[in-house]
């Protein structure tokens, strides 16, 4: 397998973590099986579609509809298995930290590619990692989770995101840079949780 | 009168009817003029104009402006009308159903027309039908009417989409493939609220 | 310093003070860091970007990051003045119609420039000015606020817009239209604060 093989099946399964998270949040709000595989679907491929259309790149569930599969098939099973026993959402805290990482990089990296300034890249890492979150929130009616104060999420995101810029322009090999940057991200929201770690919010003047 | 200008009467009035439902729902949370206006305009365009940005497609309201005109000379109207006295929205029931429809069979056509994948061209369809909805309820700060338990709404519009790519497929006639998905979606629509066929939700274990 | 150069400024200066609007906004949320700035992004930069991704332009701060760094800088630094001491949000209600002001007559500028149908300019300019807000206050979890009965707002930025468009048609110079539109949104919205000024809304029958 290379490593576009690996990063391919990497980015679904992180579509496919991300759908998960959508059924949760569907299951708290009574939704039915539509509304709760809509809401996978926007988890899951959200951020990507939003990197996407602001850098006026064709949207890339729509070039392959795996991604699409993927999300969809995800969101369908994971609704039945929820009706039938109690899933702890805690189960996923670490695979979602994993897709947050890698959902950043590559898409911080397509970003470079596509020639975006750098900060500008950075701000498409993030989005891509958390707007399919924020979207999910928005479809269930509640202001989004990544806002509120809480664990480090996008700004672990943002930490890795510039770090994988800064390697690449230091000439650190790509593949090397990815690693490192993920393994930041991951660390940072690992670090964030077991320490609780916050940022600074309005009530604690 | 030939069928292209038929359907393009008929997605005018499509976009008509769907203003209507916006105005309805603008009345309910006390919006003001401008508001109502452009929650119409919302939830007549949303769907066709999210279709066209995913697949990277001119906007179709930027470039025929007689849409905006119907959306608009539509909200502006039923809500002098919605102020003088009370139209039961039940009135809207059947001609939102053939609004879904129409959209749903026409937003599925286009997409394949731009040869998008099948199953995205089935969702494109869905989307065509049901996200101008979407966005008037997530204006209305409101979890999206469609993502509720209650009648087949989404899924017939999924089922007409995904029975008119199998004609197609099968190399039955366009113009004829169209209207039998239409009339499944309409079908659909119209069993489900006569005898309250649901989905199942969260709430039925 | 040309026309071309303070257009360029007084456009950064409408992103800032639009950025400040969203930090008052996310403070009443409680919202944290990353909450309060991805708010002040979204106000300051959402009109904008909505217009062109409609238009099938380039999004503005994609190809000029520059706006993107004044956004980011306002929004951190209100949101640690803000922590410490409370500014009267009524202390930005004029240059808020400033920005509007300015935002509507570029929006507009631009969409005719990019030749869209006049209708459609008018309204593109109206989003310009004011889908940040509607933005944030999504995000906020709120009807958004220009919806609800009030002073005059879209309709004073859509007057405007209007005025913008006859006055090119009427072969008025480019800048002299600018400034007159400009100068009606600002004395409208000023003229509907200071004299109670309101739509028509549902509630009054």
């Amino acid at each position: 397998m290379t490593l576009a093989e690996l990063l391919y099946w990497v980015g679904l399964a992180a579509v496919a973590v991300s759908a998960v998270t959508g059924v949760f949040e569907a299951e708290r709000k009574g939704l039915d099986l539509v509304g709760t595989v809509t809401v996978a679907l926007a988890t899951g491929l959200g951020g990507g579609t939003l990197r996407d259309l602001l850098l006026q790149h064709h949207v890339f569930w729509v070039a392959d509809q795996t991604y699409v599969v993927a999300a969809f098939a995800t969101g369908v099973i994971t609704f039945f298995l929820a009706r039938k026993r109690n899933i702890p959402p805690r189960l996923f805290l670490y695979p979602d930290a994993l897709g947050l990482a890698l959902f950043t990089v590559i898409g911080t990296q397509f970003s470079l590619q596509w020639e975006a300034p750098w900060l500008v890249a950075s701000l498409m890492g993030v989005i891509t990692g958390v707007f399919g979150g924020v979207l999910r929130d928005i479809f269930c009616n509640q202001v989004p989770l990544v806002f509120l104060p809480g664990e480090l999420y996008a700004s672990a995101a943002w930490a890795g995101a510039l770090l994988l810029i800064a390697l690449q322009a230091l000439g650190v090999a790509p593949s090397l840079a990815a690693w490192l940057s993920a393994g930041l991200i991951f660390f940072l929201r690992w670090a964030s949780i077991a320490y609780r770690i916050h940022l600074p919010t309005f009530g604690q003047r």
